[in-house]
């Protein structure tokens, strides 16, 4: 990849000189705990760079690779080539860029993969592999990160992660506010007898405990396409009990519980001065047989409608009148069209002292590219305020995504120096590093 | 600030250098009527600059300032300060130079504000204001406002503004279809008794009569978040008559009297030739904590889903099948992703010889920066044309705000001439002028 | 016009002299079937260039040209010169230039049109057409067009156009998923005798037999603005039992037989491999004074709502798991707010050995300008993969509007250009002369 990749400038090249600099806070992901409490040693490409990485699955589709290249009986090799042979048609896709990044910065291979090119490239960088201890901690010291927070659910042994200095969970909250039996006897060998909604929130009290002496200081919770938030009615103990029995089966019964829920574990984390994170608008139904053939997240997922804005409006008032007020919110939007409508929430609620108590967070999921990070920068910038934007995160499933840092970086700098030579910002370039280190680390760290 | 802001080719300074001559015709704003009447003697910073300006609250409490400083029992120079110190995190956003704008034009400082120059400042301006007669009527002429229009409701008494040749009423109607007793007492004591809904609209018609004779040109309208159109059933006599008896309390039945009335109002403004606004779009609910520590107007609204654009078509399809066919119309929006959605309706309806019956408005309220204000040009100039684009209004409190008609028209004039420069226009520089004084003045005139 | 339209770089005008030389496919526009069979004389401009354009008679009426001038009774050089003297009023419209670049590619005439040139305009240009002989296929040959895929209903002689080589039929379905008893009775005529719903789709197979024979590779639907689908309820053949008798009253019951039928319908186009384009989101409904006076078609239609992306989503899934799988799809979206959510389904649904089973298609008719193209490309590129696109076509009623795949592909290369030279592409020139080939040509042709 060349040095000069989206820096149009010198002020963008000095901008980023300083800015690539920067240790990483990576606050949110879905990284293997398992692969990374054991440091696991990576030895083969496929396994550390295709298998783990839906983007890559989805592209392939796209250009009609076979599924039995991509998820299915084909050799780890075959589906290695079938990716590579794809590398070449996704020209303005950031997979594209993405990709070269990949290789170069832990392979130290320049060449864009292409199907004559994939074998020698599968045997140098598996012979990579062979030659050097490629594990999570070493690719985490590559990319610079200082701190990376892994999804864990309230029922994980948090106890694996407890040592490593570079690693907190960010707790993955959506089993919780849709419990299944089998959730509540986890939880009930791990904490409390569960009779009543009662004792299921008193263990949940228990497990926030736990994952907060393991250093967790973010949450998330997925608000699908079609969110509604309901007050409540006080039936939801009814309805718990009705669901320990196997007896609540209306879809509105489990919204409302769903509701219920979220308002008291945001209560909750307010308490504990932790941030939730929101991520909303995503519609995870589309094709049922992908989803039989490649799991719930297996990269098909679409983009949801606008989200009802009266209704989480009234969430979020519905909180800030709780116990504990509001917890810092970050609020990730799927669909770019409520770009605005989210980000101008940032001055609708406020606590004393507490800067950015609401922002939008970064471009998410399908949103991850050039386009869809200038869209958010540009929404923050004008609806709310760059110097409360809490910074990139990956949201990857795999180690080498720490990439997207440095492309976030390089649109980041290329904009604000762009914006800067239109005499636009009246601002001067030591302003803009202070606001640089804000938002792609100090924020994040705070 | 820099003379070149927003300007970036001799093409833009060149276009500018023209634009600026022309003098502001603010169609809409919520300056102060009784400020304007006894043309009151501005004393105060803190008083002219930050106390009228819901902005400069909302972007302190992103960044944490205690309600105290904004609108609780700090003095007047620790909010002075607390805004001082909150400027230099505002990078990117439109109030970071728009503060610097106002303070170099009224005050002839240039600083940039922050918590350490907040004393001097404070000194400075406000021993300015002492030297210096500072008064609604100084500051539009230094502005050069040839007009500004600020709201008056239907119950004000409009005498007060008679002899002022720079300003002239521009209706808020909102109370009027949403009419509760107060009102209504208050029409019959300047009209007629009002028993029912005949004697209510005869009261109104009566009162246009008086407003138009002020010279009255502009009525506006709010279509709040969830705005649906209901066509006359027949019943609204009854609701009306319910209403006056202080029965009327279904929310619907109070949709559908709106809906009834804005018809007969619109009917009201097309045999009167006046133009219409229509805001469509705000979420005015979202903290209740701050709807009561500062007010419904306290700088806290959110953006509303996009609006039903079948009820609305309907609505004007009503309208324009009424006695008096349709009224011309300004569309605002404040959710961007509906600028296409209205642009577009500058096509679907029409009238002989009126050019622009129905266009989009300017960017409005939380969209009127660069970003917004460039969205709705490239909407406007795409789905409607350009030339009947009825220009730039504040919409504001301050008035100071008029400093935002120089905003406009720098990013208005950087944007033709980058357009003119990058082959898209095709015409020449001479077109742009007349182009620029239909958008900025000729067209807000007619 | 000149030369550099639109091309703002070296590299720019490099890949525009390559993509130039391209034929062109226009696999779906509303062109005159009854002119080409006869490949008609056109003898007036007005006839030619403004009769058949609903664009033009929309421009003139936001500049309040009377209806007499447009669709009334106004004399053919009376309209004429109406039109001529709103051009000017129309910079920054696609209009502004199209009409430019029509007039010079046609009839050499470089002039742009007013008022006071419209006379001489008028007489060059029809002393051209008695000079020359224009017909639709000279100018399909002056225009490099290898194929036009002009609308045809399922009910027309197809035999009219048997032999014209580059001309296919694009069959409009609408009708069949709504059909009527007139619709129903000319099939009987041309198949066999309806008594029920399984005969109704006999003879639909029927017909799409025999339009496949003249080469029809393309259909399309519209989902107007409220678009919902309805699973089949089992009683569709009531339905239509009902519809033939004349008795199918209910709304609701329509569309779910709208439905029903165009489940049945992408099935037989995915068994006959034929690409189904769906144009979503159209409200046709707006003004009915116009809708009397110009029909239809006349020019007035706005932009609906975001499609109810649940509703369709469950309908391609319920496509995907017919008998035949799904077609191949192209999606229109008229709402440029919807671009994401549609973009993004392109790696919803697959199928081995098929590149882009779902694209989305080009920007459509009131968002076919420079802003609403490049906001598809860039969602294309950032969603979806540029190398599936499938390429301009003018969906137009005018065959003059092929100067508008000269307009997108000085567009798509500019674009293209600026990326390359931004450093974000991180390709080569030649890779974007194939990429180009493929989307301007290949990828239709397919």
């Amino acid at each position: 990849m060349i040095k000069e990749y989206l820096l149009n400038s010198n002020k963008a090249k000095e901008l980023y000189e300083f800015a690539e600099q920067l240790p990483i806070i990576d606050y949110h992901n879905h990284l293997s705990v398992a692969d990374i409490s054991e440091n696991k040693r990576f030895t083969d490409i496929y396994d550390l760079w295709i298998k783990p990485d839906p983007y890559k699955h989805r592209a392939m589709r796209m250009c009609g690779v076979p599924e039995k290249y991509i998820t299915g009986n084909a050799s780890d090799f075959e589906k290695f080539k079938a990716w590579c042979s794809t590398v070449p048609k996704l020209i303005g896709n950031p997979l594209y860029i993405w990709s070269q990044m990949e290789l170069e910065t832990v392979f130290g291979i320049s060449e864009l993969p292409n199907k004559d090119n994939a074998e020698v490239i599968y045997e140098k960088a598996n012979l990579y592999l062979l030659n050097n201890e490629i594990t999570p901690e070493s690719l985490l010291k590559k990319f610079n990160v200082e701190m990376a927070c892994p999804c864990m659910s309230l029922t994980d042994n948090f106890s694996v992660i407890k040592n490593k200095t570079t690693i907190a969970p960010s707790l993955r909250g959506d089993d919780i506010t849709a419990p299944d039996i089998g959730l509540i006897h986890k939880l009930e060998t791990l904490t409390n007898k569960i009779n009543n909604l009662f004792d299921y929130k008193r263990s949940i009290q228990n497990r926030l405990d736990e994952i907060e002496k393991v250093g967790c200081r973010f949450t998330d919770h997925a608000l699908d396409n079609g969110f509604k938030f309901y007050a409540d009615d006080g039936e939801n103990d009814k309805r718990f009990e009705l669901l320990l029995k196997s007896k609540l089966t209306d879809a509105k019964d489990f919204e409302k519980l769903f509701s219920y829920l979220l308002v008291f574990l945001c209560g909750e984390y307010a308490k504990r001065n932790m941030t939730v994170q929101l991520h909303i608008g995503a519609e995870r139904y589309t094709s049922t047989r992908l989803r039989t053939l490649a799991g719930a997240a297996g990269g098909f997922a679409g983009i949801g409608n606008s989200i009802d804005i009266k209704s989480f409006t009234q969430m979020i008032d519905t909180l800030e009148q709780g116990e504990y007020g509001l917890p810092k919110m970050v609020l990730f939007t799927l669909n770019p069209a409520d770009n605005a409508m989210i980000s101008v929430l940032s001055g609708s609620y406020n606590k004393d002292n507490v800067s950015g108590l609401i922002t939008q967070g970064p471009a998410w999921w399908w949103c991850d590219h050039k386009y869809g990070i200038i869209e958010v920068l540009e929404n923050t910038s004008s609806f709310g305020l760059l110097s409360n934007f809490v910074g990139m995160t990956t949201d990857s499933r795999s180690f080498l995504s720490f990439v997207r840092h440095d492309y976030f970086r390089r649109i980041l700098c290329d904009w604000l120096a762009k914006k800067l030579e239109n005499n636009e910002l009246c601002c001067g370039i030591d302003d803009l590093r202070i606001l640089i280190t804000d938002m792609c680390y100090n924020n994040a760290k705070r």
